[in-house]
């Protein structure tokens, strides 16, 4: 009984796109080790929107996790891009002057967008002095997605 | 009166660079229907990176949706990369064993990050036995992405 | 004695990664006026997957800011896709139509998924009659970028 139920079941769910994942499928999945890095050089560009303290200690802690990764050691440029409300993030007096210092000295860039200070009407002088300017957060995002950058958004 | 009213401002508004919009372009922007699918094969990693219940559904329900589109059907290999708190839909007893499976089944890869699992001390036994690790989430999301795959941050 | 702890420190916080930042590096970054823009063309598809108000009103104000950066001006065409929850925006009554519409003045694509339209049981009617249809959001994204559109989720 509970096998004549079963197939128009599995019928269904086939159907559905659902098909019952196999033991080898699952062992396969396992089995799989991350993706090679065959290129010499590497590009990715962090998008930072947010001033909520968790988002930006994950954006610090994503990029050094992406430095640090075997596979990218050595061979990765990093821009970090704050624009609304993750400028907060590059404020004088802000609690992550040291961590965003400790990148730029990994060679990361770390970039605010004046479109930001323009419209949340915040003087330049408010930056902390080794952040970089770029005319727009997004128009950044987008030419360096293009230039073949990776983009992240932690 | 009015007329004489309405020039200045129209020509405020396209100073703006908000030019009035035509039903002309109203009714072709309508008219799209997609981007077409011209290539054989299309390559997506999905970042889950969170552990609020409805980003993982909809994380999973965006997958599927993306496998089901049929100007991508047949012709789409996926892989969710969990890192940060998205870990916790990997871990043994969370709600989503069976639909991550069935992603298996359907031919997503479905990865964990190893960084995270050394940053919340989190014993590789506890996550699902099918589960594969890479070195780290980022690292996947920066190499894919170099190779041409598309990301999807749900 | 300070030198003489001062050593391992810094070959702690070496072999850690973090080596110490140079003030030329701090300068070197500051000096950084963003991404060259030598392509005639760009290309970006905006997702919208959220009814966040902030959420919304970002998404529009990050794609004029995109439409206004010099860089870009003149050579930008942007593709705006909502799915989820972000379907909500397109939706008549909305406080986001004048908006919307300027934004297809400006040449951008306003696009919703029909897969949540299913999911949600919303009938295409209660969509501004402007809104184009796409097959899935998903799909839509994953099609673009492999088109070599950049991505931007605000």
């Amino acid at each position: 009984m509970k096998k004549l139920l079963a197939i128009p079941l599995m019928m269904f769910m086939m159907q559905a796109g659902y098909a019952q994942t196999t033991d080898a499928q699952l062992q396969k999945n396992r089995a799989f080790t991350g993706a090679v890095a065959k290129q010499r050089q590497y590009n990715a560009i962090y998008q930072l929107d947010k001033n909520d303290p968790k988002v930006i200690q994950k954006a610090i802690r994503n990029i050094n996790n992406a430095l640090n990764d075997p596979r990218l050691k050595g061979k990765l440029q990093i821009e970090l891009v704050a624009f609304s409300q993750g400028t907060d993030a590059l404020l004088k007096g802000s609690e992550y002057e040291e961590a965003l210092k400790a990148l730029i000295g990994r060679g990361v860039i770390v970039a605010q967008c004046r479109n930001t200070l323009e419209e949340r009407k915040i003087p330049m002088e408010q930056l902390y002095d080794f952040v970089a300017l770029v005319p727009s957060g997004n128009g950044e995002l987008i030419i360096r997605q293009a230039e073949g950058w990776s983009v992240v958004k932690p």
